[in-house]
């Protein structure tokens, strides 16, 4: 039998021509972008090439468009920046958005930053009306709001909550990372409800190292790292355009997936269904149910069963999966985000034991999904007996 | 006629070896190494490997080597550590260090930092008495020392500095990127006169993007950026098992490269002797001459040609080289390194405007830098008429 990878939001196989696109700049542009001569000038040629692909993907003019580590180091920039000079104002976020988020929101306490937490629904969407009291109490500098939860696929309402905040004189940083090639940008771009938006390639198909910072124009950055003259200044440290052109390949297909990531959506709510039927009634719970959500992703809490052993039991059957973020994997406290959910709903706390996030590839078929229930039914009636 | 590629410490190709571990990890270990399931595990072996041959490479134990995108990134771990929690203690270094260094200095002044600079000698030897001095005065927390200049190839007594420092009580950061795989290590291994020590792939023919920073058992590293817990948390965001393996096979060929580097001397020298005959007596001057120097580097200035231009027109006709460091090309102002080694010496500051670096792949013969100085010869005559 084919191993079934739905463990596609922790990091996905480059493509073969993202692939290709590297080791042609490691044979013919492998020059220093810093440097005047031929070398260098073919190596500054990819990367600024990329620089564009990166820009239209986000919506941004190419000198907009700064490129990083990934997106941790993006969204490092884009919250400690506007309090670079000043910690006056207060930060904005829900307990939902990714780690790096609320590790530099613990950061911006330390230097004095009044942080405010945004309520969260029991279905995993960032509650508006909440973050209008937080923004009609005034005093808000920045709100930073995800497209799309990492662990439960439930799409935020960005525009929305970008628009209460510019009207509040706010900036906005949208980490998208989780959104790109998976949804339509509101307003048809991810700047246009945004002030600085975070990317990463790792997760539509391109390497793990690079992401990018793209801003709106004249929004003020402010380095982190501290360095050479790279990227103006505000991310230095040698470029490197195999990384930049391995991401453009991948930017471009991933404009072109979007259709494919709803299209799934069919094959997923079969899956799910097939997961219900595996317990008792309340014994399974979808988490994110009922909210908009991506079309390949389910998180589901099981009441029974914890999870790294039964992530770790359907690895060995032959289905990779993920008990929380990846990045939480091995820490055994309850994922930030099922806390906000159901933090006060004590009745629900069982589902912080036994949550497991499948992500689909676009390209999943029934077939695929009824293989992974045959395994994960094999799996839990062993564990059972 | 071949190109000839004299710019070697700017950046290097990749070695095919580096590109083809590279694809493999693309291909076979594609996974999140944080992930628990069996395409996690492949990429975190990887992960690992690499980071118990770098470890042997630095001579640190494997779990005291944090991977970072680059050179740059290691050394602002490496020099923000100290004073995260305390600006107390001044900070020690000669303004001969890579645009990392300086700029970090320049940071650690903003957050309250005594910055102290030593004195350089005219032969480019960071000055050993004043480094006493300095911290003879007492109250020095951390000093930072280059293994060798970027630019003129001059080999720093950092066995000495560092037993000077370490005799009183501060902590000692060695940025040996330049002398990577090109010298060996005083006292037989990097950590063996340093606390930190800061190494980058793409200068020995690894990928560009990823660096490390090595340190002595029990040595407290702060984070710099914010997120996941990766690196134990030190350097979030997911790592990259494909750099790591491509640094890894840089590395070990590094390790086996040191008499390479020496026995360029030789064709190096017969190069130099062939610059000074380009000018009258005093018109070409090797910056660094008289100090012990690596065998690749010849820096020159031309007192009556402006850099610039010299590369542009060398690069024309087949032959890369670099004006002053490669970060820092395009900007006008004057080499740090040589204003620190000729600033108070005014009948030498025709230097600042012409400086040229030469550096030899470790392969090239005598019928390259004969070549070389043919083209050179003509660039010249042709400016000169």
């Amino acid at each position: 039998m084919p191993r079934l990878y739905f463990d596609w939001n922790s990091t996905t196989p480059p493509l073969p021509e993202a692939v290709a696109a590297m080791t042609d700049v490691y044979a013919h542009a492998w020059g220093n972008p810093s440097s005047v001569h031929a070398e260098g000038r073919a190596a500054r040629a990819r990367l600024e090439e990329a620089r564009v692909i990166l820009a239209g993907l986000a919506g941004a003019a190419p000198s907009d468009v700064l490129f990083t580590s990934g997106g941790t180091e993006a969204s490092n920039l884009a919250l400690l920046s506007p309090y670079a000079k000043d910690p006056g104002g207060a930060f904005l976020y829900a307990p939902v958005e990714h780690a790096s988020i609320g590790a530099v929101a613990a950061r911006l306490a330390e230097l004095g930053v009044e942080v405010r937490r945004a309520k969260v629904g029991r279905d995993g969407v960032i509650d508006r009306d909440d973050v209008a009291r937080h923004l009609e109490r005034g005093g808000v500098r920045l709100v930073a709001v995800q497209a799309v939860n990492g662990e439960t696929g439930v799409r935020q309402p960005v525009a929305e909550i970008a628009s209460l905040a510019h009207a509040k004189g706010a900036v906005v940083h949208v980490d998208a990372i989780q959104g790109l090639g998976r949804i339509e940008p509101p307003g048809g771009s991810w700047l246009s409800s945004a002030d600085t938006v975070a990317l990463a390639a790792h997760k539509i198909q391109g390497p793990k190292g690079i992401g990018a910072l793209a801003t709106r124009p004249g929004h003020p950055i402010h380095p982190v790292l501290r360095g050479g003259s790279q990227e103006r200044g505000l991310r230095p440290g040698t470029q490197d355009p195999a990384l930049a052109a391995g991401f453009a390949v991948a930017a471009e297909r991933a404009r072109r997936s979007i259709p494919e990531y709803a299209a799934v959506a069919r094959v997923r709510d079969r899956f799910e269904a097939g997961l219900r039927a595996l317990g008792q009634p309340g014994d399974v719970g979808v988490n994110g149910e009922g909210a908009p959500r991506v079309g390949h992703v389910v998180h589901v809490s099981f009441r029974h069963w914890s999870s790294p052993e039964l992530v770790a039991a359907l690895d060995l059957e032959g289905l990779a999966c993920s008990g929380g973020a990846a990045c939480h994997a091995g820490v055994p406290e309850p994922s930030a985000t099922l806390v906000a959910m159901y933090g006060e709903l004590p009745d629900e706390h069982w589902r912080y034991l036994g949550p497991v996030r499948f992500s689909l590839p676009p390209w999943t078929v029934d077939d695929d999904v009824d293989a992974a229930l045959a395994i994960i039914r094999r799996v839990l009636e062993r564990q059972r007996s």
